[in-house]
């Protein structure tokens, strides 16, 4: 079904949530030869008006952040006007690309809702609502075409789209302070890596959850960046361990520069699957104003915060980093991964203004920007096909789907892990948002442990053992399981005074586990990927297996 | 107009080339949860038999390519079989995708001889011969669909492409060495920003042109890497050079590790338009062996050489450094940049696998891969539609192009620079290959130059502001040129000894250009982004800002 979109601004049809105010409508956009643009030309007056952001940036930066300088040609070729004849940028005519026109059908935002009552693509490939959006390789009308989109880019991102994200981010988080600034990333990782490398020298250490995404531990060690862990209760990080850690800096880690950021992911978090309630938010903030700490905000998951009403969506979810500080020291990441789909790699980043251009300048010197394709589709789709408000309904609904497939894994676990024998020794939280559980099981009833104590090995690698042997054994029946240890971040040793009274005590090194007696593997599950019945499945081949194990 | 197309392996209208024995054709491949592939699998058994690469690439490895390590998470489900039931990954289900299905119609390969001809897409809007691809969400029978093109990928590429590129190269470069491997890159600038963090520390060296890519200047500065000229002829950077540089290192920068990696852009140069010819080349590897050298191939212009004869392109084009060199010295970067489109942001990497595994790594913590949706489209064209045939037939008309532009514009140059009073200030080499000319201005003739020679300024000071001079006159006139200044590489200094020997010569300290006397300023120009009249019109604007400034 194909259905007339507007082209010159957000598509019309769904446009129920944002007051008049939350955007200015600029109109059509110039296409210039290398169009430079910011959120600015598109935030209300309301927006202008807060007070700017009062976190001295540069302050943060790394050396090679300070050394880095815009690409020259681009920097000579930036916001001329449109009649300059260029001899300059080795910029190929769009004439000479072969692609002529491309059509996009796109799934209604109701397909969250239909997913929840059952109906997949598989089960049923023409059932879907879809609408087809086509580009031709020159529209002189359109806000985009192959010509443009195809074309050497902006390193912000196109305008078009920062424009639509510009809105969006006006609506669901609506920053306190005026100065915030929006940039396209090819994903979180990627920005997750530019961030070490601009906020970060080699020697330097990070804060991070006690439990972190494992590619965040994989990008901090080649770039020479320790990662301090940061003990972890059910709502996520505490704030006293945060402050402990840093108000004794001197004295545990001498001579080291004391740490400027917080890396962490506040909703749905991998891999424990903790969101952080609103006061948990407030308490970490007060930590890094009172430290004068960044806090990087990875939050893949915020849109999939299962609904608890059927009010609006955005304004029924937990509020962000970015929402709740004033003072501008929030690094927000976005991603479109979890939300539209992993292949696009198209995240965006928001924060002050300065913190945007040191990763417009990384840009320049790296990935120059996500694939105009990307780019095409997503703006085609989130623009011109659903608006502001059909984005909100795709949200919700797919929400809605993450909590029926969380419901039912949860339930699984309780009938499968969490009754007879098992009961005592695997257990988990619930979860409010995302897609990950994040499995305990304790290791006091495990038959071989006194065997394994009376060999020499250490008690780290005693625990590895059982979980590599849980992990195997699972596989072998044919179900595959995140190790816990993927997501471990081990301590730093402390200076030599402390490290000699930590080697008296029982307690292990990581700082993760105590003595023996509470000798714990995790495994992180997730229901994701596969449907509800294989997910079941897979639950009750790991019960198998752990009942095996465990001679339960 | 829509053609069937055969969707299990290349496309088979155009196979006039390649003969059976260059590839291996395994048929349709597998579609497993996270496909580990390797070009071994598509390579002809004569390649496979070729002696190894003789070359350790393990102790050219940087500090921080020998500390990362692949990802945990993609390491533990790689090459996994397919009826494991996955509670692991974080990877949506693709029925979760808002993507439905997608239309690519692209032109034929005749475009380039179209254009040559006057016919551009604007001129003609329908007047070439297109063919549409579509793919849908879930297509069992075909080689990729949007479920596996939007998913996370491998970080290599997708399977079909790397088996696409595998015969490719194989045809085109058919390497002398068994163990080469391909992985897809985010473009070219990406490509070497990770060979530089791959192969240096911060403190080292590398060498290359004595003009070159700007962005390379650019990208080595924040990483602490410093760039040594090789000095250049008409032919490209001089063996001789090249070979003293190294041979009297130690004396010359005492305490510095020895550069161990030459950068060189070999065809169509960026920014001289030099292509080296096979002997240069030929004698540049012969430095490298002595040296131990790796050499880094950027080479997107490779496909833009101007044809000689209406023989098969492929078998008239000079060879690349790949192809000659038996050893596995050779690091090769292609881009879709210039013969496809720049927005695409897709690239590809040609090395012995050890390289090519560190890169793989440096993905896995960074871009992750390039875009699903610009893989999908180049491989829908490249394989599914063009063929290897096609592909050859489209990279010679697009050639033919730019043949045509550049004879247009040194015809223009000789009428409009070289006559008259400007004959004796301007001068330029002929070009072979791709989209540059390097035009250099001689000063001798600059009217106020006492008057500048009479200030304090240095010689370099006063070469930048006749350089300032030109380009914001042309720049006020509406024709913007490329500073020759963006692509000069300053000489590193020296020691202290040579250094006093150089303060009391009036040798400029980049070592350049010689005296005052011969002071001159380079502009780069393109033909690339304008059409001829445009060109033609730019030239003459210069021309006539040049003859004010210089009076005549």
């Amino acid at each position: 079904m194909s259905i007339p979109i507007s082209r010159h601004h957000e598509g019309d049809t769904h446009q129920k949530v944002q007051p008049r105010t939350l955007y200015r409508d600029v109109g059509m956009l110039q296409k210039s030869l290398a169009p430079v643009t910011s959120a600015d030309q598109f935030k209300s007056p309301e927006m202008l008006n807060k007070p700017r952001a009062s976190v001295e940036i540069y302050n943060f930066f790394s050396h090679e952040a300070r050394l880095r300088q815009p690409s020259s040609l681009k920097a000579g070729s930036a916001g001329l006007p449109l009649n300059i004849i260029s001899l300059s940028t080795g910029r190929p005519s769009p004439d000479t690309y072969p692609f002529h026109a491309m059509d996009f059908t796109f799934t209604d935002p109701q397909l969250g809702a239909a997913l929840e009552a059952g109906v997949t693509a598989k089960s049923c490939p023409t059932g879907f609502q879809t609408r087809t959006a086509s580009v031709a390789r020159n529209e002189p009308a359109a806000a985009i075409d192959i010509a443009i989109a195809l074309s050497y880019g902006y390193s912000q991102g196109h305008e078009q789209l920062i424009q639509y994200l510009t809105t969006h981010i006006s609506l669901v988080h609506s920053p306190p302070y005026s100065d915030w600034e929006v940039c396209l990333t090819v994903g979180n990782t990627s920005a997750l890596e530019i961030t070490l490398r601009n906020f970060a020298n080699p020697g330097d250490s990070i804060l991070v959850e006690e439990y972190t995404y494992s590619g965040a531990i994989e990008v901090a060690r080649p770039l020479g960046i320790s990662l301090i862990p940061t003990q972890m209760d059910n709502c996520g990080p505490c704030p006293s361990s945060l402050d402990r850690t840093l108000s004794s800096w001197a004295v545990d880690y001498p001579g080291r520069p004391k740490p400027r950021i917080l890396y962490t992911i506040p909703t749905g978090q991998n891999p424990t699957g903790i969101t952080q309630p609103l006061e948990r938010r407030l308490a970490i903030l007060k930590v890094a104003e009172a430290h004068d700490l960044l806090v990087l905000e990875d939050d893949p998951y915020y849109y999939l915060q299962f609904p608890k009403s059927d009010d609006s969506y955005f304004s029924t979810i937990i509020p962000s980093y970015l929402a709740l500080c004033r003072t501008g020291r929030v690094i927000r990441l976005d991603s479109t991964s979890k939300i539209l789909a992993p292949g696009l790699r198209l995240g965006w980043l928001t924060a002050p203004k300065t913190v945007v251009e040191a990763y417009q300048a990384s840009h320049d010197l790296g990935v120059v920007h996500p694939s105009g394709l990307s780019q095409l589709v997503t703006f085609k789709l989130l623009s011109e096909t659903w608006g502001h408000g059909g984005f909100e309904e795709w949200l919700q609904s797919l929400a809605q789907h993450y909590q029926h497939k969380a419901n039912g894994t949860l339930h699984a676990c309780r009938k499968l892990l969490g009754t007879g024998p098992l009961g005592t020794v695997c257990s988990w939280s619930t979860i409010q948002a995302g897609m990950f559980i994040w499995l305990k099981i304790s290791c006091a009833q495990y038959p071989r442990l006194n065997d394994k104590f009376q060999t020499t090995k250490s008690i780290e690698t005693i625990r590895l053992e059982i979980e590599d042997e849980i992990y195997s054994n699972a596989l072998e029946r044919g179900v595959l399981c995140s190790k816990g240890s993927f997501f471990e971040v081990p301590a730093l040793p402390r200076s030599a005074r402390a490290k000699t009274e930590e080697q008296s005590s029982t307690e292990l090194s990581t700082g993760h586990r105590r003595g023996w007696q509470d000798l714990n593997v995790h495994f992180r599950l997730t229901f994701a990927s596969e449907d509800e019945t294989d997910v079941v499945k897979g639950l009750e081949t790991l019960a198998g297996t752990l009942k095996d194990i465990f001679e339960l």
